[in-house]
């Protein structure tokens, strides 16, 4: 018999995705147990990122501030921008350390089952991006989905006339992926995008 | 590149039981993304929450005052208690709708290699909620693991020279288990306490 209250908690923790109803209410008790350690900062925390996070109005990132710190910071390379689906794309590329370039956040990918159209998408930003930041290199790093890869061809076949080189990741073995773990479909593209190592 | 308050939220959400840190990131995404419907609603919750709750002070459950609904619910047999682990297993007893009496949470199980002792657990509590309550007949509810029915047989020792019965939860086949798939304890279990059905 939890109290009202609780159950409300319970509900709301469990639209976090990842957290199902029961495995939110042991999340809630764990919180219950813990106001002072976890609980009230958790709160605290919640609001205060509610308050201060703003999207950046060049690439669609969050950040505190109106430009995010990758489009401010003039160390990045701004004649390059990736192109990714969402925030947490940008968040896996930057944690590989490897991209010194700048973003374009579309906000999802064209769905036509979920009725994702190319309206619905930071498309026209994207133009604006390029435009203003005199882009020479549009890398386009959409997942290896169907819609991924449809969103992908959209936008080249869109910027087809600007004077930019459009290029798109490599897709081949994962690092540390063993060939009869993996899928048809990658294997082929590995064979497909082969790289000769001496030429005779 | 999270923003600082951004890293420390996902920080603070990872450390809820069932979120780890790549589940943790997800949520605090979609938080960001609906910041009226979900993310201060959520803050809000919790603030009330960890301001409202109390620990009761008879049985040990929570609720929004001293002494919960279920020990106020003159409806409730006083004369029989069920002592649980904790408060989700009031919660799942309290779900399954079949159990009128009150319940004792010991808050814990006794385990050496936690350093869990007699002390740590609501021991003295229970004894006072025997008196008070002239509790006729005890019910011990652990879980059926080494833990549990150690702290079972620990509680039955120290209710010998009291005036109670003593129970515990029956051991068996669940409903809806095949015996196929069921642990030789289990069906052990199921043999030992099998009830028959005519007497001849």
């Amino acid at each position: 018999m939890e109290s009202q209250e609780i159950k409300n908690l319970i509900k709301l923790m469990a639209k976090i995705p990842g957290l199902g109803p029961r495995s939110a209410r042991r999340g809630v008790l764990n919180l219950i147990k813990n106001p002072e350690k976890l609980m009230l900062p958790l709160a605290k925390s919640l609001i205060q990122v509610s308050e201060n996070i703003k999207l950046c109005s060049v690439c669609g990132n969050i950040d505190s501030d109106n430009i995010c710190g990758i489009c401010k910071d003039e160390k990045r390379d701004k004649n390059t921008i990736c192109v990714v689906e969402d925030i947490t794309d940008v968040w896996a590329l930057e944690r590989s350390n490897t991209y010194r370039g700048r973003y374009h956040i579309l906000g999802g990918v064209l769905s036509a089952i979920d009725g994702v159209n190319p309206e619905d998408l930071r498309v026209k930003e994207l133009i604006d991006n390029i435009k203003i930041n005199e882009v020479k290199e549009v890398i386009l790093a959409t997942s290896a989905t169907l819609a991924g890869q449809t969103t992908s061809f959209y936008i080249t076949d869109l910027l087809e006339d600007m004077n930019v080189t459009i290029s798109r990741l490599a897709q081949g073995i994962p690092i540390g992926g063993e060939l009869d773990y993996l899928d048809d479909g990658t294997i082929g593209a590995a064979l497909d995008s082969r790289k000769i190592l001496n030429k005779r």
